[in-house]
């Protein structure tokens, strides 16, 4: 079968073409060399180093990335390489076409997630690594992982990873989704995507297929990823009984999570939360239920009229994600489908359930985070957040969007970057981006681009807001270069260097334009940042003790004005 | 000269291409006919009656609308028809083309302004017409516009005005800058933009023009606008002097803001808030002065070393406007152009002067609204807005986003709608929209639509947020049509019909997608909207008593299970 799934090719553009100007450079900590982008810049500025998701570089999608962790992770101990993979139902490995990435699957025998190495005082390399990363001292990253208050999804079977945290000290991280259906898309497609994706700043991408070749797509898509990959194991499941939920059992389920986690899934969503008696909650709604995981356990829950199986067999699942240290992502599955269900019975209801099971994954070692709305007005925005931190014991908070309105299909992207600006602000750590394809269909490459960009948009805002020590330095930098001229700098340091050059290009294409003390918006004579220049020449040229004798004479000179203007104003009032 | 300008043809997409299942209609009020777009629904639902912008049908751009307020200015009275155009330098009004809506010039001589009515406890037609557009009592208008919180900028020379008002307990409002550069762009393309930003929902339009035939651009925008006109005066008294800002005048100035009253301008932008004793306050910044009309008038403050003409000059700046009922916009020509700039000592001395001169403004009966930031991160938001509703007496805030980082050029739409939305919320009465252009050059009839839309949003969330009583209903009719699968109606509600059709099609083309109960993002097995219907049609079968009695039934069983699971968590624990 899977010799007839076309395989995956490079993506058309890479980092070379994206972020011209730009080199990936390695940063030594004392046993990790952490990668980073180095923007060089013009004029006698020193360069920016940008944190960077793209992976390394050259590499064949057919080899995979380098296993990076596979020596940390075996000379900690604790694992062994299993003789033949436990998962039997749904386990399909010989049908990936991968020979050179494949590799044995690891299970652990004692404690061996970042949680419980962190709870030991054990700074782990996935630590130090965060910790450069990021410009925190380890020490530090593994206190918040110890708290519960970071994670590190990284499972002990995807090597490839290059670690990252997502916990509101860190800086905001973003999610992108990518998955086929059963009525579009390739494999190929996908893992294009998945390179796309973290090419442009996807920090954690989730696949959500639900069509045929999940396993194999899955497969691919985990070597070829240098950021933790999140699925829902509930759609996999689904499949395997022809998508009727009530035909679901605990032991399809659990098969599932052993087989994605023996592949290394980073994070699982499950919809634990979803309980039975919460259904009925949904049933005014002006949408219901618009999670495709909570909709199956909700049907599942009451065909059966038992409680959700997920949430019965809880202890048992986190038996079997630590033994791989998959970290749990509680999904959100009543979550507000619209403006007019947000902050509901129903939603607040789960999100209580869902501190319950953080407290519980927690005495098993795993590391846990909580997934949030949804569709919420700016004004119910921050009571999730305050509830969340209050519940789920500061655990990481991780929000779709939310958006902020309903009446823009088609600009999803900016309905829900606002929400997730404003949540990134109040604590959110990682930002599930929408596309501008949400609620319409399935993203292409542009759409997941411009999904990424304008979360890169609302995760930098909110890194800005909290004061993230390492974010205003990037603002300060283009801004610097636009105040000064130098075009071919700020095209750089954009977020997205071809477009903004394709932009000013449109109107000025001239290479000349490029060096001008002018653009296209105000043309020449009317350059503020031009007059500007002059202004300070003035003062330059006058010494600054001038510019300092100009404002303290000028204070004196207005005060005698202000005397004359309030007796002109007064011979004029009531006129 | 006016011979050799192209004239400007009608937009080719209007308002049935770009609003399929919408009609316009007219709601009458005791004294005034408001037009409305009215969106149909199937499935039984009622129409949704929305705001709308986009003015009369059917006009030639040759002719101008018609003169909806002609009358109700000549019946109030006060007005004379003016001999001759009192302008004189840089009035070429004999280079017009526009024969047929060529109409004497009024000039006040007595109060006309809509403030001055207001406080006589007049309810004018423009108020009564605002009310009808809004769902308030007339009353209520009149009463927020002489406490000086809301402003109906119209021109009494701009009779084709459909009045809006701008304050924080109306809709928020949104602002589209179009206008030429010696750069780039014609006449042409900027009425085209002008009727294109209207149709998509611009509330008022600047014309920013700079370049040639700046009085003739500005005509025939005035003639073709349903919707407030504000200009920068500057900019076209610094072409009658070159492009020398220190070769300025008092009266090149006030003889410019006489030709443009006597044109219809709805509003003026004034940087007297720009005091030689602030300038030095700049020289530190990042990026010093960002505003073309802040930098002029520092520019020409330094060089005469003598105080901002238009502050000294403001009750003559009064005396002309308010015989043309022009209102004031003041502007912030020390706004901050950086994040690192943003709320600084210039910014804030500046805002003060503005709530001076806003009461000076208030003493000649003139409306008047401040002008506001720029760049500013999310956590320094707050401030600004309280400042101004406090230092400016509540008059109305009007923002330039505020772009919340400055490191994505090619998406500050998005960069500042966030900012946007989070202002308006605050109370920021109009948002000037930011184009993917802005920072590299002039935006096309592309930018000024996704400008609109971006900022539609921000206005809509803010509106959301703020409870105005007609902003969630708009929300519902979308979010209840995507729940019942009406896809039609799903696009027709959209802020931008074709293009959520356009995204929608690109996987699912075919007509019968249309009344599909799912779509390409999920699939029909894994659609929870589907799956909700199941749930909620199984609750109905069983009777709603049914569905309490699952609930109170559950809670019991729950409760024996939450016992349960205790038990079996503390059996496991350690572990």
């Amino acid at each position: 079968m899977a010799t007839h799934i076309p395989l995956p090719t490079s993506p058309t553009v890479g980092f070379a073409e994206a972020f011209p100007g730009s080199r990936k450079v390695l940063v030594d900590g004392d046993h990790v060399r952490v990668p980073m982008r180095e923007i060089t810049l013009s004029g006698g500025e020193p360069p920016l180093r940008v944190y960077d998701t793209s992976g390394p570089d050259g590499c064949d999608v057919r080899e995979g990335f380098p296993p990076l962790r596979d020596g940390w992770i075996r000379a900690r101990g604790g694992v062994v390489e299993a003789a033949e993979p436990r998962a039997s139902q749904g386990a399909r490995r010989s049908d990936v076409a991968l020979p050179a990435a494949r590799r044995p699957v690891l299970r652990a025998t004692e404690g061996v997630t970042q949680l419980h190495y962190a709870r030991q005082g054990m700074v782990t390399e996935e630590m130090e690594f965060v910790a450069v990363r990021e410009g925190f001292a380890p020490e530090f990253v593994r206190d918040e992982v110890a708290r519960g208050r970071a994670i590190i999804p990284a499972n002990i079977n995807h090597p490839e990873l290059e670690p990252m945290a997502i916990g509101r000290n860190f800086l905001v991280k973003i999610n992108a989704n990518i998955g086929n259906s059963a009525v579009s898309s390739s494999i190929e497609e996908e893992v294009e995507k998945l390179r796309w994706a973290t090419l442009w700043g996807a920090d954690t991408v989730m696949d959500l297929s639900t069509g045929p070749n999940i396993h194999e797509t899955r497969e691919w898509i985990i070597r070829n990823s240098p950021v933790p990959i999140g699925t829902v194991p509930i759609y996999q499941a689904l499949e395997q009984v022809d998508g009727r939920p009530e035909e679901l059992t605990w032991e399809i389920y659990r098969d599932t999570l052993i087989e994605q986690a023996e592949q290394g899934v980073d994070y699982f969503t499950v919809h634990a939360g979803v309980l039975l008696r919460y259904i009925p909650m949904t049933a005014r709604r002006l949408t219901g239920i618009v999670s495709r995981g909570g909709a199956i356990m909700a049907k599942w829950c009451l065909e059966h009229h038992e409680e959700n199986f997920t949430y019965t067999h809880f202890n048992e699942i986190c038996e079997i994600m630590k033994a791989y240290d998959v970290s749990f992502s509680l999904g959100d599955g009543l979550r507000p489908g619209s403006i007019a269900d947000a902050n509901d019975e129903a939603q607040f209801a789960e999100l209580k359930t869902q501190g319950e099971l953080n407290r519980i994954a927690w005495e098993h070692d795993i590391q846990v985070m909580n997934e949030g709305p949804g569709h919420v007005p700016l004004h119910l925005i921050k009571e999730n957040m305050e509830h969340q931190l209050d519940w789920c014991n500061e655990a990481p908070f991780y929000t779709l969007g939310p958006l902020t309105t309903d009446v823009a299909p088609g600009y999803d992207h900016i309905t829900s970057a606002i929400g997730a600006a404003v949540i990134g602000w109040y604590g959110t750590a990682m930002l599930c981006y929408v596309t501008p394809k949400e609620h319409l269909g399935l993203p292409n490459r542009d759409d997941v681009k411009v999904g990424v960009i304008a979360y890169k948009i609302a995760a930098h805002a909110a890194d800005l807001a909290k004061g993230h020590p390492r974010a205003q330095a990037w603002d300060d930098a283009l801004s610097k270069a636009r105040f000064e001229f130098r075009w071919e700098d700020q095209f750089n340091l954009s977020l997205d260097p071809q477009t903004a050059r394709a932009y000013h290009d449109e109107t000025l294409p001239a290479e000349g334009a490029k060096v001008a003390h002018f653009c296209s918006m105000c043309g020449p004579k009317f350059c503020s940042m031009e007059l500007t220049q002059q202004v300070r020449d003035y003062a330059a040229a006058k010494g600054v003790s001038e510019a300092e004798a100009l404002r303290l004479g000028m204070q004196e000179k207005s005060a005698e004005f202000r005397q004359e203007r309030e007796i002109y104003v007064r011979s004029t009032a009531g006129d």
